[in-house]
C-alpha cells in the first residue's frame, strides 16, 4: 500500500494511492483512520513530506564505498564503524518530492546528494531482538541527505552541513509492501545515471539498527530512520535535477536552486 | 508568566501558574489559546515536560570550566569552540520534573548530570540579527542533559550517551519573564550543593546562537535550545536526587534509579 501526505484546505491530509487515484483518509496511518470517500487525481494534489517525525534518526556511515570515498576526500584511512551508532537530522530541513533544494549563497562547491532508504516506524517499540525488529516498521520511503562537505569538515557538528532548510527531501510516499533484499537504488542527475547499488547492501541493516537502538530508547510511531548512502556524489549546482529511484518504492525528484 | 503542561483526562493540557493555583488553558502557548475557567491546586496536578519540540537543539560545549574538565578527563588539551555550532538531542528522552532517571544495567560508573538553561522558541524565525534574536524566544525552562561518559567516548555519536530514555529531564515549567544576566544556576545532589555558577556566563549566549542558526535554518514555535553546562558532575548512582535550580525560573528535581 502507498500512503501519501498532501495539502488539503490549507492543512495536511493523508491518502492512499491506487494507480493514479488518491483516496483521502481522515486521521493518520499511525493512529485511528478511515477513508472519507473523497478521491483525487494523483497529479492534481500537492505532495508533502510523507511524515513529520517525533525523532529523525540517521544511520550515517553505512556503506563501504561511501566510507572509502569520504576517507579519500579527507585524506585519511577509511574506518568502518564497528557497531550501529545512530545519529540525528532535523525536521526544519524536510521538504517534499519536487520541492526545490536551496543552496545558500555562502555554501562551498561541494554540495552533494546522498540517496537513502528511509524506514518509517509504525508502532511504539522497546527491547526488540533483531528477529522482532522489523515488526515495528510501517513502511519505507526515500530520502536525500543533502550535505555540504566544507561545513561538514569545518563545523563541530553537522547542523548546517546537513540540516540547512530544504536539505532533507523525503518522499514521494510511504510504501508498506517492500522486499528489502530486492531493492536497487539508482541516482540520476539531469537524467544521467551517476550510481546504482543494491539498497540493502549495508554494514548494518534496518533490523540490526532497530534492535541496537531499542535497547536504550523507545521508538514511536512516525519516527524515521535514514539508512545511509553508497558511493560519492558529483558537486551539485543550481539547476541540477536529482532523481533518486528505489525499485519497488518510487522516485524522489528535486531540483537544486540558488538562494535568492 | 509561568506555563506548565500537565496530565488531564489521559491527555496533555497547558496551564498558567499563579501562586500555587493552575488556571487551565485550552490550546497551547504557541498558538491560539484561552483560559477555560477551570482551576487546580499546583500540587495536585501531574507535571509533564513543558513542551514536546519539533526540533531539539543543544549548544553542547559552551562554558569554559566544563570544557577544561571534559578535556582533563579525556587527557587532551582543552579546545574552546570558535563559533556556535549547535547539536541535537532526542524527544524520546524527555521526562518531567520529579520523574525518575533510569540507569541501564550496562551503563558505566560515569553517569553525570549537566545543568542547563533552556530557551523555548515562541515564533517562527529566520535570518534574525543578534539584536533581534531574543524576539523569537517565548520563555525559559531548565534541562538536565544526563550523560554517560564511557559511551560518549566509545560511540561514534551521542545517541545512547545522551539520549537514552529518561535522560533529558526538563521543567518544571516555562517562565516568560527572565533577566538572563541575573540568573544563577545551583545544583544540589542529595541536598548538598555541588556547583553554583552565573547562568549567562556562556561562550556564546542565546542571542548569538539564534542569530547564527537562523542564517541557515528556520526555528519553529516549540523548538527548544539547551544552552550547555558549567563544571563537572560527580558520578551519579541509583537513589541520588539531583536538583537544578535557576534563580527566577524554578527547580528541576529528579531521582536516579537502577533499571529494573
Amino acid at each position: 500500500m502507498r500512503w501519501i501526505r498532501f495539502e488539503r484546505e490549507g492543512g495536511a491530509c493523508y491518502g492512499i494511492v491506487n494507480d493514479n487515484t488518491v483516496e483521502e483518509v481522515a486521521g493518520s496511518p499511525f493512529g485511528e483512520h478511515g477513508k472519507t470517500g473523497k478521491r483525487f487525481a494523483l497529479e492534481e494534489v500537492k505532495l508533502l513530506a510523507p511524515v513529520i517525525p517525533p525523532t529523525f534518526y540517521a544511520a550515517g556511515l553505512n556503506y563501504e564505498e561511501h566510507i572509502r570515498s569520504v576517507a579519500a576526500a579527507a585524506g585519511t584511512d577509511p574506518r568502518l564503524p564497528e557497531k550501529p551508532d545512530v545519529g540525528y537530522r532535523a525536521v526544519n530541513a524536510l521538504i517534499a518530492h519536487e520541492e526545490p533544494i536551496i543552496i545558500p549563497r555562502d555554501a562551498g562547491e561541494k554540495v552533494h546528494y546522498e540517496a537513502e532508504l528511509v524506514a518509517v516506524i509504525g508502532k511504539q517499540a522497546k527491547h526488540l531482538s533483531e528477529d522482532q525488529a522489523l515488526s515495528c516498521v510501517f513502511g519505507y520511503t526515500i530520502g536525500n541527505d543533502v550535505s555540504e562537505r566544507g561545513w561538514q569538515a569545518s563545523d563541530r557538528t553537522l547542523w548546517r552541513a546537513k540540516n540547512t532548510d530544504t536539505w532533507k527531501p523525503m518522499g514521494p510516499w510511504i510504501e508498506t509492501d517492500v522486499d528489502l533484499d530486492a531493492l536497487r537504488t539508482t541516482v540520476r542527475v539531469n537524467g544521467e545515471t551517476t550510481i546504482e547499488f543494491s539498497t540493502n547492501n549495508m554494514l548494518f541493516g534496518v533490523a540490526r539498527f532497530i534492535s541496537a537502538m531499542t535497547r536504550y530508547l523507545t521508538l514511536y510511531p512516525g519516527d524515521i530512520l535514514w539508512m545511509g548512502t553508497e558511493g560519492a556524489s558529483p558537486d551539485m549546482k543550481a539547476g541540477d535535477v536529482c532523481e533518486i529511484e528505489i525499485s519497488g518504492i518510487g522516485t524522489l525528484k528535486n531540483t537544486f536552486q540558488a538562494e535568492a
